[in-house]
This record gives C-alpha cells, sequence and structure tokens, in this order.
C-alpha cells in the first residue's frame, strides 16, 4: 500500500500529538455539492451510485478536490446490511429509506440470518477502489449503522419520527429485539471486519436512533451490542492501530458509558459542551465533533466564531477531531464548508504548540 | 375559592412531604380518549375546541373522569400567544400548527409587538371555567410555550425538523432574534401571570424545541428569556406559592443550568437517568417525569415494571412529580394509562414513609 501522506486524523483519534485539529465533515460526499448532484444523476438511483464502484470512488474524492480535509469516507448507506439480509431496500423519492418486507411478525424475525458478506462485494470493492484513488493522501474511513440503528429501520419499514413500532416491540417482546440486535451486531461486526481488510484505516458506528430511547433501554438496547460489536473488530491492519468511533446522537448523557465501550474516539452532536465533554471521558476517548450544521448557514465571521469557540472549549492538545454534529445540510453552500475548514486549520495551531 | 382537596401535586413541586408520588400525563385530554374526540367533533376545529369555554372545560375533566390524576391542565394550544400577536394561526389536516405570515423579513420583527391580553380572554375564560369546574378536585396548572420554542414556529412558519429558517437567522442575525425572543418573553409572562389571575394554581413552560440549539445557543436564545418569564411572574396566588415548572425536551444535559433558573421544578424527558438527575440538582428543585409515552405500547406488567424503574431511581422523599417525558401518543389504549397512574400510587407510598 501507497505511504499515508497525513495522518494527522489517525493520530488525533488516538491522542498522538498532531500539528492541527483535523476536520472531516459526515456526509461531506453529497448533495450540497454540484459535482455530486452531476455524478448522482449518471448514476441513476442512490443505490446505483452506492453499487458503481467506479463512480462511488469519485463522489468520495469530490470533496477533497475542493476543501483541505484530513479524511475520506466510503460512500455509502447505512442500510446496505439489511438489504443483504434479504429485506429489500428501496429510496421513495423524497421519503428517504423503506424496506420491502420490514420485520413485523415473528417468523420473518427467526429466519433473519447473518448475511454472506459476498452480497456486500460492491462495498468491499469501492473501499479498495477508493484507496488507490485516494493514493495515501488521507485515511478512509469505513462505516455501518448501529445494531439498534438498523433494528429502526427493519422494524419500522422506514424512517420515523416516534418509533412505536420497535419500542412497542422493546417494551412488549424484548426477546424479538435481541434476538435481531444480535443478528445484527454480528452482521455488523462481520461487515465492518471485511472494510477493513479491504483497506478501510478507521470506522465508525453510527448509532443514529439511539438517542430516542431511555436511558435504561440505551444501555441494553444499542450499547450493548456496540460493544458486542467492537470486541470483535479487528483493531490493527497495514502495521497501524484502525481506530473505531461511536457516534450515538443525543447520547451526550451517556458520554461516560460510550467512552467505555472500547471505541477509540466518541462523537458528540452539537448540545454537548466540549469542554464538559472533555472533563467528563477523561483520557479514555478522544472526541469527535461538535459543530451544528446548521451553522453554515449564518455569516462567515458567524462559521469562524463557532469554530473557535469549539476549539476553545476543548483547548489543548490531541484528541479532538473537528466535525459537524450531524451530516451536512443539502443546501448548504459549499463556501461555507470551506470557510469552517480552512478555519479550523489555521486556529488550531495554538492548541497543538 | 373551593378549598384544595388533594394538594399532593403542589407539595411534591415544592418538596414538601407527601403520601405517595402524584401523578399527570403531559396530553392527558387528547386525541387517544374516545370521549375526546367525540367532543372534539361536535366543536369544528382544533381552535374551535380551545375557544369554546364550555367544551375546553368537557376535555379538562375528561381524563379525570378515567384516571386518578393528581393534577389537571389547562386545554389549550401553546401557540395562542403568537396568534395573537397576529400571525394567523391554524391547523392544516395531518400536519401540525402553521402561520400564515410568519416573521420572514425585517419589517415584520420590528412590528411585532407584545398582544393586548384581552385577545386571549377566552384562554383566562377557560381557565376559570375549568377552576369551577373541578370545584378543588385537583390544582389546575396553566402553561405556554417557552419564548424560543414559540420563536421556532413563528419564524419557521410552523414545525420544523431543521430549524434552518431560525438557526440561519440566529448565526446570521442574532439581533433580529434576540429582538422577537425579547417580546416573545414579555408576551410569556403576561399570558401566564393572567392565568395565574384567572385561578391557574401551576405554571410549566414547555420548551420543546430548546433541545434542538447547541449548548451554547442553549444558553443565549432559550435558557437566558426562560429566566426571563420566570423572574416577572407571580408566585403566590390564593395565599398560596404557584410553582413554575421549566421543561425543555433534550435538555438532560442543561439540567443544572435549569435547576437555577428560577423555577420550582425542572421536567425530564426519558434519556435522563433520574437518580444522576437527582443528584446533579441537589436540593434545587423538584423533577417532573420521565417515563418514556411509547412504554406505554408494551405489556401491562412492562408498564409497571418501568414505574417501579423510575421511582427507585428517583428514591425516597418528595420532590419527584411522576409524568411522560412528552405527550401521550394518540394511539395509546387508555387501559394501559390507568395501569400507569394505578402504578404510581401504589408503588410510590413505599418511598413516601
Amino acid at each position: 500500500m501507497t505511504p499515508l501522506h497525513n495522518d494527522t486524523f489517525l493520530r488525533a483519534l488516538l491522542k498522538q500529538p498532531v500539528d492541527y485539529t483535523p476536520v472531516w465533515m459526515m456526509r461531506q460526499a453529497g448533495r450540497y455539492l454540484p459535482e455530486y448532484r452531476a455524478t448522482r444523476a449518471r448514476a441513476g438511483s442512490f443505490l446505483d451510485l452506492c453499487k458503481n464502484t467506479e463512480l462511488a470512488t469519485e463522489v468520495t474524492i469530490q470533496p477533497l478536490e475542493r476543501f483541505d480535509l484530513d479524511a475520506a469516507i466510503l460512500f455509502s448507506d447505512i442500510l446496505t446490511v439489511p438489504d443483504a439480509m434479504g429485506l429489500g431496500l428501496y429510496f421513495a423519492e423524497g421519503e428517504g429509506p423503506k424496506f420491502t418486507r420490514p420485520l413485523q411478525d415473528e417468523a420473518a424475525i427467526r429466519a433473519l440470518a447473518v448475511p454472506d458478506m459476498q452480497k456486500l462485494d460492491y462495498v468491499f470493492a469501492a473501499v479498495a477502489s477508493i484507496r488507490r484513488a485516494l493514493s495515501g493522501r488521507v485515511p478512509l474511513i469505513g462505516f455501518s449503522g448501529s445494531p439498534f440503528t438498523l433494528a429502526c429501520y427493519m422494524v419500522e419499514g422506514g424512517g420515523s419520527k416516534e418509533f412505536r413500532t420497535i419500542k412497542s416491540m422493546l417494551y412488549a417482546r424484548p426477546d424479538l429485539l435481541h434476538r435481531i440486535l444480535d443478528i445484527n451486531a454480528q452482521a455488523v461486526a462481520a461487515y465492518l471486519n471485511a472494510q477493513i481488510d479491504a483497506g478501510a484505516q478507521a470506522v465508525q458506528i453510527f448509532d443514529t436512533w439511539g438517542g430516542a430511547l431511555s436511558d435504561a433501554a440505551f444501555q441494553e438496547f444499542s450499547l450493548h451490542y456496540m460493544r458486542q460489536v467492537i470486541g470483535a473488530l479487528k483493531r490493527e491492519a497495514e502495521g497501524r492501530r484502525v481506530p473505531v468511533i461511536v457516534f450515538t446522537k443525543g447520547g451526550g448523557l451517556w458520554l461516560e458509558a460510550l467512552a467505555d465501550s472500547g471505541a477509540d474516539a466518541v462523537g458528540l452532536d452539537w448540545t454537548c459542551n466540549i469542554a464538559q465533554a472533555r472533563a467528563r471521558v477523561g483520557d479514555k476517548v478522544a472526541l469527535q465533533g461538535n459543530f451544528d450544521p446548521m451553522a453554515l448557514f449564518g455569516t462567515a465571521e458567524a462559521v469562524e466564531a463557532e469554530v473557535a469557540r469549539i476549539l476553545a472549549g476543548f483547548g489543548h492538545g490531541s484528541g479532538h477531531v473537528f466535525n459537524l454534529g450531524h451530516g451536512i445540510n443539502q443546501h448548504t453552500d459549499p463556501a461555507q464548508a470551506k470557510v469552517l475548514v480552512d478555519a479550523v486549520h489555521r486556529l488550531s495551531r495554538p492548541y497543538h504548540v
């Protein structure tokens, strides 16, 4: 493999000294970029784009051509695993992801199994292709949805505001939900390990919906299974540690528990005070975040002020990867993303001397 | 006024000794009750129901006939104040509240003023009528949206998932948002004081959307104005203290700050661990919550187990009002709500001996 020219991101995740705070943006390859929209139009559907190695590589690299980002992230969907399980993923126009065969009866749940990873070869092919295209420029992040977040979509059949179906199962038939989560945890671990084998240099677990749970249910139905995944991951590849980032949106109350999950880093949304978060997790993990993506709709000065505030909150030393607290909004002006990335690099240097 | 027969709710809010943990449910007068749906059908629209003194009284009392609740809450909408400001509240079928004249230009914001409280006489008439109908059975809670939560609807023009319009204003023109919030704070204080004059025996400020803000923005744009409201409230009526409850949904990270707001009690959603919450707020305030309304879709045994878990979490002594962490879902079986209310009363007695 080509040597890595910029390993600032990997070093910050391991709290090793860096010259500046590294930055990437969740959903950095996305609809806010006109070049993404052009490639997407050529690909056909969103899923066609995920499954086309060449085009998935192209959109992954696009934001790196515009912005001085410190990491690339695999272009894919979080629901590839349940799709490989046979649930039939599709995207209804303007409605987000849906499954044609959601898990809504006991027989379907009993029949659920860890999918053959060969069904996800298109993902691993994309990882390998992106690594070649990156040619050591920055590290590549692989990712998966958390077992619980996948289960939300698998049981609800799509996105949800209230999670009534999965929470009804959780409170009425916890045994069934535990069965789904156990299968999901095994599948997610195999999936992330195969991404690491294909060249992913760090992995992130997106627990997008863990924050919808009660404190007790989060521990039992989300955190427990993320721990199981993390415990089963390969942690070294190409002679380097492969850091694991865990991100529970709305999980600021559970930082200590997340820091104890075995992950190297914990993602923060924008509701957390990063100074308090750092004090709470201590030396256990690095932190990633915590810029409100909607602040990119302010003035350039406001973007810089927010960057400065977050950097000052974290303070001196390594262990912070700058990021948004959620995916970048499709209506964002790319020029504002550039203001953010450049401000992080420029304003963070004094904290690393 | 008739003497109050059951003051357990008011005593718990002030951390005075009680025999059992009092309970009420947010949105307890609502669509999950067939008798509510029948009255609503007679009234016409939702707003017609809010404005009809007799029918608003009827639906407020309905849940008390079914369940052994320790408080009643005024039946009204959180957006009555901006409606009185001239923004034109209406309810699009299945879409939630909307305004015909949202605040989307500077001239409209400059023209905004505290409304004449006479425009809200229908609310105060409902308070007085409900007090008469209650006849001292349990206390009546008055309420308002928080200045920031009202501003969300006033600027977005309706509900929102991402709050792009108001956050753009917050980061690009904070001066305009501060002007709206300042007017809202004055209006909310006048509105709650008029409810207290009309007979409300406790008041709750619903900060439904404060949890969408960053840590820094929450302090500046939501908490600051709630403090301003609380500081301007009448705290005694009919020779008794009128307790103030502040509830920021998703505000678990900010409990210490909320406990310092001047309120007597702080509402918790279900993501908080109530034992930790109690330790964090100490003796400053009582706590209200924190049952996940979706747990009512479990078995009766699961409902009782959740009640037991929350009661044990709070532990011995007064200072807890049991409640849901959000409004009861319209699809809830009323029999499950009865299981909850009865379980709270039965299972809480050992914590008050």
